[in-house]
C-alpha cells in the first residue's frame, strides 16, 4: 500500500454549545483543514465520518453545509473511536490508491442529547446495577490500587497535568489549572473516581485531510493506523490491564517499525485518569503496574520522557465522541510541525494517539484505534 | 488493487419478526454464508456492519453471539444503502491487500421501533408539510407521469412482477403472488401510490465474505464496487431522473468494463415501483423516459431480456434497511451460480446491484451504491 500524509488539520473548539448546530461546528473543522494543507474542497474524492449519535446520513448533512457532496460519503461508528476509525479508513482508502485525497471529519454534540449526557439504557441488567463507564473505570482503578499499590494521588496528578496543558489550549473546553487538592476534594463520582477524574461531555468537531500526494517541505506521513475490537474471549480477564490496548499497541509498533521508546508525544484515551495510567502500561511506556511510578516521575509531563496529552487530553480538552479520534491527530500533527505554543514538546518527530470505546455491558470493547504519525 | 471474489452468502429470512433478536437474524446469515463459503469463523480478518437504527457498537453485539470478536469490527451507516456500503468498505479492505477475508454484514429490526416504522423528525419542516419518502416518490411518479405517459397501470406491473417473483423466494417477507387488480385497488398512500406500489418494513440480517484467494471451481469476482453520494448541485434538477444512480452507473460500468446491455440480471432498489422504473432508464436498461414501455414489454421479467428483482426485491422480499444492499449481494451471487431454483434466470453471468438511500429533507441522497459481479 502507498505512504498516506496528513495534508491538513483542523477543529472547532470543543465545550458544550448547543446553540451551535453540527454543520457549524463542522465548517470551523474542515475550513481550518482545508486551509492548514493549502488544498481545496474540490480536491477530496470522499469523505469518512465519525459519529455516534447524530442520526442517519449525518456526514451527508454536516458536510452539505460545507458544500461538500457527489463524492462518497460514509458514516461510521465505533463508540469513542468513531472519529480514529474514520480516520483509519480514509486513511486505507489513499493507501489502497483507491483516491489520492480523502477527508476524515469526526462531529458530535452530546450537549443536546436528554440531559446533556449519553443515554444509557436502564434496560441493560448491567447500567442498572451501576456498572456505567464511571463505576466500570473505578473498579478498574479500585484494583489497580489493590494490585500494585497505586494512590488516588497518582490518579490526581494526571488530571492536574491534563487540566495544565489544557490551560494553554484554545480549542480545549477547560483552559483552567488545577490543584491536586482541587481534584481530591472534588465530588466522588464512583469511588475511588471523583469529579476531575472523569472527562466531561461535549460538543465540537476535528477534520484531517490525508493524501497520497507527498506535501512540499516537512510534513506529517502515517506510519501506522490500526484498528481492532474487543475479543470476548481474552477482555475480561485481568481488569487492571487492556488487553485490546496491548494488542493494537503490538500492531501499531510492528507496522510502524518502531517501539514504544520511539514515541516522542502521545496522545492517550484518558476518560478517566486511571485510563490513561493503565494504557501508559498497554502502550509499552512502563512496565504493568508501574503507570503510578511513571507519574510521580513526571515522565508523562510536557517536559517529561514521555509526553502524554499535551493537548490537555480527554480530561481538559474534552470529549465530544466522534470528534475526539480526529482531535488527537490534530494535536499530534500541531506537535509534530511545532505549532504548539506553550504546550509545544520540544524536537517531537514520531507521535502516537490512542483511543479506545466501550467497555460497559459484559466488558465489551468495542474497538482501539492507534495511529502512530510521523514529521518526514 | 488486487481482484476480490466472493466467497460465500447467506441470509435470514426477511419479515416482522420482533420476537428475533439482530443476535439472532445475525447468526442465520453469518452461519449461512461461512458454511456457503466452505470458510472458519477464525479465518476473517475483519468485519464491516451496515446498519442504522441498533445503536452504538451494533456489529460488536451482534457478532459476538456468533463469536467473531477479536478483529477489527466498524460500523457503516449510509440510510438504505448501508449494507452495500459496508460491502464496498470489505471489498476495500481486501482489494488493497490489507485483509485476505472480509465480512459485510448488514442487520436491522425495524419492527422493534416506535410504531413498528421509520422514525422521522416532524421538527423538520419537509417531514413536517408531508414530504416523506412515499411523498417524494409519488412526486416523482406524477412528474414521470406528465412528461412520459407513464400509467399507473405499468407502476402496478412492476409490483405483480416482484411479488411473482418474491412468492418463490422462500426468505421473501411477501411470498404470495398478486394481480394487477389488487396493486390498484389497493388503499392509496401517497398518490399516485397505493399499497402495492411501497416496500414493507421488517427485520433482517445479511452476509457475505469477501476474499482474496480465488475459490476453487466456479466463483464470483467483484468487477465494481461503487458508493457515491449526492451532490446539492445537481440532484434537485430534475425529478424524474436519479442523476446520483446515473453518475454511479457510469463509474460502476467504467471500473467493470462493461454496459448496460452486458447485464444479465439485477437487484435494483425497488423501494417504490416508480423507483424501479426510474433506475430502469438510469442504469441504462433503456432510454430515459421509456421505462413504461420496457415494463409492457416484460424486459425485466425473469424471462425477459433484463431480469431485474428476480428475488422479489424491495417490494416483496422486504426492506430492513442496513440489510438490504447484502441481500442484493445474495440474491446475485446465487443466480450466477445457479442456485436460485424456480425463479432462476438462464445462463446469468454478469449482475449488477444497485441501492440507494435518502432522498427526503432537501432532496438530499445520501448514497448511491453498485456492484457489478461475474461468474468466473
Amino acid at each position: 500500500m502507498r505512504d498516506v500524509f496528513v495534508r491538513g488539520v483542523g477543529m472547532s473548539g470543543f465545550r458544550k454549545q448547543p446553540d451551535q448546530g453540527p454543520e457549524d461546528l463542522t465548517w470551523c473543522a474542515v475550513t481550518e483543514a482545508l486551509e492548514d494543507g493549502g488544498i481545496r474542497r474540490s480536491a477530496l474524492e470522499s469523505a469518512f465520518v465519525g459519529n455516534v449519535y447524530l442520526g442517519m446520513g449525518a456526514g451527508q448533512r454536516v458536510l452539505k453545509g460545507v458544500g461538500i457532496s457527489g463524492i462518497p460519503i460514509m458514516n461510521v461508528e465505533n463508540a469513542c473511536s468513531s472519529g480514529s476509525t474514520a480516520f483509519h479508513l480514509a486513511w486505507l482508502a489513499v493507501a489502497a490508491g483507491q483516491h489520492d485525497n480523502a477527508l476524515a471529519l469526526g462531529v458530535e454534540q452530546l450537549s443536546v442529547l436528554g440531559g446533556g449526557g449519553i443515554p444509557l439504557s436502564t434496560e441493560d441488567p448491567e447500567i442498572a446495577s451501576g456498572l456505567t463507564m464511571p463505576g466500570l473505570y473505578a473498579m478498574r482503578a479500585r484494583r489497580h490500587m489493590e494490585e500494585f499499590g497505586t494512590t488516588v494521588e497518582q490518579l490526581a496528578k494526571i488530571s492536574v497535568k491534563n487540566h495544565r496543558n489544557g490551560s494553554s489550549n484554545p480549542k480545549a473546553q477547560y483552559q483552567r489549572a488545577i490543584t491536586l487538592a482541587d481534584v481530591l476534594s472534588s465530588r466522588p463520582i464512583a469511588d475511588p473516581l471523583k469529579l476531575y477524574d472523569c472527562c466531561p461531555t461535549g460538543d465540537g468537531a476535528a477534520a484531517a485531510v490525508v493524501t497520497a500526494l507527498k506535501p512540499d517541505g516537512p510534513c506529517i506521513r502515517v506510519r501506522a493506523s490500526v484498528v481492532l475490537s474487543g475479543s470476548w474471549r481474552n477482555d475480561a480477564r485481568d481488569m487492571t490491564t487492556s488487553e485490546l490496548s496491548m494488542r493494537a499497541a503490538r500492531l501499531a509498533y510492528e507496522q510502524a517499525a518502531v517501539g514504544p521508546d520511539d514515541i516522542d508525544v502521545a496522545e492517550v484515551h484518558d476518560a478517566f485518569t486511571i485510563g490513561e495510567l493503565m494504557y501508559y502500561e498497554a502502550l509499552g511506556f512502563c512496565e504493568i503496574g508501574a503507570g503510578g511510578a511513571l507519574v510521580d516521575d513526571g515522565a508523562t509531563e510536557i517536559s517529561g520522557r514521555i509526553p502524554v496529552n499535551a493537548s490537555g487530553g480527554l480530561l481538559s480538552k474534552g470529549h465530544p465522541l466522534g470528534a475526539t479520534g480526529i482531535a488527537q491527530i490534530v494535536e499530534i500533527a500541531d506537535q509534530l510541525r511545532g505549532r504548539s505554543g506553550a504546550r509545544q514538546v520540544g524536537g517531537a518527530r514520531v507521535g502516537l494517539t490512542h483511543c479506545t470505546g466501550g467497555g460497559v455491558a459484559g466488558f465489551d470493547h468495542i474497538a482501539c484505534s492507534i495511529h502512530v504519525l510521523e514529521r518526514v
